[in-house]
């Protein structure tokens, strides 16, 4: 068997996810499908670095493939690429050693969460960017962002019913960024806002989690007391809703 | 009746182009019905200030529209894009006299069309900038697209079979802009070029003629003559193919 790591970036919007399922349409499905027409129908075997959950982008979602044929890792990229829809790109390949494992040899994993204050959000940011039409402190916000960092048990910050050793993760950098784009750009998604957060691991829907406690936070729903409280505490209900899953790309895994 | 000016944006990916038809879906065939609704089922008119092609998208679209409900303008454009998909959005509305007319009070419209020279194009950008894979000489572009500029006879620039007056237009501006992105969107859509065409008027598929005779041009497949020729003599061929609509972009009309 000849093993791959490959770079992905997808957009989520179409799809169940990263993860293959029994039925219906998911972005692993869609590879292992391109992998099996290149080996001519022969097993092929596929690991990502984790799920994504349905309708959320990857930037650079790392998989593991192992395939029965060689192909020079300077065709192979495209080679997938002509077999996969164009909502689904293999931007990176290099040869691995069978060794590497796309989870348990990960350091750690860059989310970012995209959104947008203004009522009126461009046609062409809709799946890209969540409005979230609400005048906020973000002030407010990044001060609160900064209490994510460090270790800390995110029980209240997951999808409940998710069965997980440890609810215990570490977050090594978590910030609000704006951003400004420019060009014509700038008309298809004007100004928007940016959570990145950094992280050893994270729960199911955790990003989404943190985002929609942030901006209760920002809308002056809650307290920075509550968010600090938040981690230390298993809290009766949550702090804000679970953010939309459109403005969440898994951004980038570092090994 | 109340006479309104709306500017639309939209992503023409899903739509059989702006105007209304008997079958399938169209922009104006969805803005109707969203007026129509407001209107509780009552008559009402819109005209756009051109045809869009199918796929093809709108920055800055004017519509007028004649309604037999009096709505505040302050709340039009909320009121309609309530009833409206999201990929279509009424960014403006104005008041305005039954004498303006969005085609022939129109002193001139702007095209934008974007394309990359990458041979993978993100995900994101599939619907919203054409890709042309190949080493383009954008200097000599650059030069090609001022010989536009000026009052041409464009019979070489029309879809075949066009019933038209005159095949003379006027073309103020004509430009290749290199854009580059920066942020969270600059690994959606990296560097790109931007045709950006302002004029009188224009053919139906001008706009991605012109794109795809600067292509040619770009490629070195025609010449800076062939092209000045293609302005004042009619051709037996086309200098390049009809580029595609999903980087075109109806940028703004003038009145």
């Amino acid at each position: 068997m000849n093993t791959y790591k490959l770079t992905l970036q997808y957009k989520g919007t179409h799809y169940l996810g990263f993860q293959v399922q029994s039925e219906g349409k998911t972005i692993q499905g869609e590879l292992n499908r391109a992998l099996k027409t290149l080996s001519n129908g022969a097993e092929i075997k596929s690991i990502g670095s984790g799920r994504t959950d349905s309708g959320v982008h990857a930037l650079g979602q790392v998989v593991r493939i192992e395939i029965p044929v060689a192909i020079p890792v300077e065709s192979l990229a495209r080679a997938i690429n002509t077999h996969l829809p164009l909502d689904i790109r293999v931007t990176e390949a290099f040869s691995c050693s069978e060794h590497f494992h796309p989870i348990f040899s990960a350091k750690s994993k860059e989310y970012n969460y995209l959104f947008s204050t203004r009522p009126i959000l461009s046609p062409f940011a809709q799946e890209l960017v969540t409005t979230f039409p609400y005048d906020l402190d973000i002030a407010a916000m990044k001060q609160g962002a900064k209490y994510f960092i460090g270790k800390h048990d995110f029980i209240n910050y997951q999808c409940t019913g998710t069965d997980v050793e440890t609810t215990v993760r570490e977050i090594f950098d978590c910030e609000i960024i704006h951003c400004n784009s420019n060009g014509h750009l700038s008309e298809i998604v004007e100004g928007y806002y940016l959570l990145r957060i950094v992280g050893n691991g994270f729960l199911k829907q955790m990003v989404r989690l943190i985002m929609g406690a942030l901006w209760s936070l920002g809308r002056g729903k809650i307290t920075q007391q509550d968010l600090i409280n938040s981690l230390s505490l298993p809290q009766k209900s949550r702090l804000g809703a679970t953010a939309p899953p459109q403005g969440l790309y898994l951004k980038e895994v570092h090994y």
